[in-house]
C-alpha cells in the first residue's frame, strides 16, 4: 500500500531465515481486514509501500535450526501477532503482551501475509499447527481462527457474555458478526446486533443475534433502551472503534455492566468520568490474544457446528488485492479472502 | 456547608416520617468523608447551604407503617446510599444503581449524617441492624462500614486483588489505605502505597501495604516500574479522583491488568484509547455498593481481626464540625469521627 486507496501487487525477494527461531511460509490463505481499511483511508503516502496483510494459513516450508514444533510441509494458523509462548505473558493467555513478539511487533516486523511466501518469526510460540490439507474446505473458518474470530471472542469473554448476560454488538462487520456468534457460544440468549446492512445482518440473525438495530447515534441508543426495558445490556462490544461508538456503547451499557472493545480505537481521549463511575461500567478489552483461543475454537469450526468462515463473502486471488479492497472500502463486499 | 470553606452548625427541624418506609435516626457516630472536601472547595455558595454527611451509626427512634426489619432502638449501620432492596439491582449487589434509590439519591434526598437526628428512607432495604450496644468501642471500625472501609472493599475486589495479583493504591486517605487492607485480605502479597505523609503511610503498613512510594508523578511511576520489574502491578486502585492520578494509574498498570476507581471523578474526559486497548487494560470501580459488603466485612470488624477504625485519628463534638473540616482539608488529620 503506498497511500490512501493505493494498493498494488508487485514482486519483492523471497523472504528467509533470519534468525533460527524463524519459519518461512508459502501463503494458502490471507484476507484483508476492517482495520486494513484504516491505512487505505488515511495512510501518509509513502514512496517504499507497506506491505499489508495479518491473518493467514500457510504450509511450512523451511524452519530455523532452533524451531521445534513445526517442521516443513505442516500446515499452520498464523496468529496476527508473533508469540514467543514461554514468557510470562505468553503463559497466561497474553501474548499479545509477549516481551519478544507482541503488539506492533518488538524487534519482529515482517512482510504482511498479503503475500506468496512470508517469514513468521517465534514460529514455535506463534504457529498452530493443523492436521488439515491445504487444499481442506474448511480454510475460511480456519483463516478466521488467525484473528477475527477469536477477536470476536476475546470481546465477548472480555465483556462478561454468558447466561442470563445479555449483549449489544455494535458494528456489522466481520468482527461484530464473529463478536455474535462467541457471545452465543457463551451462553447470552439475548444479543442485539446494531448494524444496517442486512446482507449482513442476516448473517448476524444466523450466528445468533435475536435482534437488530439498523438506527445510528441517538435514535440507535433509543432502540437498545427500548428493547431492553430502558436499561441497556450487560455487555456492549464495541468491534468499529470510532468515538461515537464508544459513546453509544456508553450510552447502551446496563449499569454494573461492561463496554468491551476490539475496534481498535481512533481515538485517544474521551468520556472517562462519572458517566462509567456512578453507575459502576466497567471498560474492557482489547488487542485480543488469538493464540489463546485457538485450541478451544478450533473443534467448533473443525466440525461444523459453527461457521465462522461465511464472513467470506468473496473470494480473490492475491493479484488482484486492489480489488478486494476496494470492495470492502465500498462495501459491496463484508469480507474478502485472497489466495495466491 | 454554605460555600467553600464555610461550614456551620446549626438548629433545624427535627425530621420526621415522610414516607411509611422511612425510618428516623439519632446520630451515634458520623464523620467527614474525603468526599465532602470537593465542595469544602468549590461548591458554589448557597444562602440556604447544604446539609453535609453520609456516614454514620444510628439508632432507630421511630419507623413508618411499613418498615419490618428494624424497630425503635435497633442500632444500625446506614450506606452512604439509599436502596430499596427488591430490585433487581439491590439483589445482584448493585444497591448504587436500585431503582427507588441509589447515586444521587433519585426522590430519596433527606439531610446529612452530620446531624443529630436524620431520616432514613428506604429503610429496610437500606439500614443494617448491628447486635451491639450503642456505646461499643468498636464504633469507629463499625462507622467505616457505611463507607470508606466497604469502598475500599469495593475497589480492591473489582480490580481483581487477590493471590498473586500484585497491587498498587494510589492515594493514602482513608479510602485508599483501607484498599491495601482489602487488597491484603482478598490475598494479594504485594502492595504498593504511593503516598507521602508518613502517619499515612505506616498506617497502611500496618494494613499490608509492603512498600510505600512518596514521589509523585513520572518520578512516582518511575518507582513503581522499579518494584515490578519495569511492568507495573497486576491492579491499581484510584483512591484519589483527580486526572493526574488516573494518568499515574495507567502508566503503572500491568498490561492485561485494571485500574480500579473509587476516587470520585472529578474530571470528564481523558486518556482512553490505545494506551489501555494495546495493552488490554481493563477501566473498573465506581461507587461503592456498601450495603452488598457490609455482611461478609462485619466479622472482621466485630473480632477485631482487622482495624479499620484506625483510619480515625481524631473524634470532636458534633459541634466541633467546622474544625473538622479544617482539619482533614489541612491534612493534620486523616479522619476526623463525629459524636452528637
Amino acid at each position: 500500500m503506498y497511500g490512501p486507496g493505493d494498493v498494488r501487487v508487485i514482486d519483492v525477494p523471497d523472504p528467509r531465515i533470519e534468525a533460527p527461531t524463524d519459519a518461512i511460509l508459502r501463503t494458502v490463505v490471507a484476507c484483508v481486514c476492517g482495520s486494513d481499511l484504516h491505512p487505505y483511508h488515511s495512510m501518509r503516502p509513502n514512496p517504499d509501500g507497506a506491505s499489508m496483510g495479518h491473518e493467514m494459513i500457510g504450509v511450512v516450508e523451511e524452519v530455523g535450526a532452533e524451531v521445534a514444533t513445526v517442521r516443513p510441509g505442516d500446515v499452520v494458523i498464523v496468529p496476527f501477532v508473533w508469540s514467543c509462548g514461554v514468557c510470562d505473558f505468553c503463559r497466561e493467555g497474553l501474548q499479545t503482551s509477549c516481551r519478544i513478539g507482541g503488539v506492533g511487533g518488538g524487534q519482529q516486523r515482517t512482510g504482511g501475509a498479503q503475500a506468496e511466501y512470508r517469514r513468521a518469526p517465534l514460529a514455535d510460540g506463534t504457529l498452530y499447527r493443523l492436521d488439515v490439507d491445504e487444499n481442506d474446505e474448511r480454510m475460511p473458518g480456519l483463516l478466521t481462527l488467525s484473528d477475527v474470530y477469536a477477536t470476536g471472542y476475546h470481546a465477548a469473554l472480555m465483556g462478561g457474555a454468558g447466561p442470563g448476560r445479555t449483549v449489544t454488538v455494535i458494528g456489522d462487520g466481520a468482527v461484530g458478526l464473529l463478536s455474535v456468534l462467541a457471545a452465543r457460544q457463551l451462553g447470552s440468549e439475548r444479543i442485539i446486533l446494531m448494524g444496517r446492512h442486512e446482507v449482513r445482518t442476516d448473517l448476524g440473525r444466523r450466528y445468533g443475534a435475536t435482534d437488530v438495530v439498523p438506527e445510528r447515534g441517538e435514535e440507535g441508543i433509543a432502540a437498545v433502551r427500548d428493547l431492553t426495558g430502558g436499561d441497556g445490556t450487560h455487555v456492549v462490544i464495541d468491534a468499529v472503534g470510532h468515538l461515537p461508538a464508544y459513546e453509544q456503547a456508553l450510552a447502551v451499557v446496563r449499569p454494573g455492566g461492561a463496554v468491551s472493545r476490539v475496534g481498535v480505537p481512533q481515538y485517544t481521549e474521551g468520556p472517562i468520568g462519572r458517566v462509567q463511575f456512578n453507575r459502576n461500567v466497567s471498560i474492557t478489552g482489547g488487542a485480543a490474544p488469538v493464540r489463546a483461543y485457538i485450541e478451544r475454537l478450533l473443534p467448533g469450526v473443525l466440525d461444523g457446528s459453527v461457521d465462522p468462515g461465511a464472513v467470506f463473502d468473496r473470494e480473490l486471488p492475491l493479484d488482484d488485492a486492489a480489488e478486494a479492497y476496494r470492495l470492502m472500502d465500498s462495501r459491496e463486499a463484508l469480507k474478502v479472502l485472497l489466495r495466491p
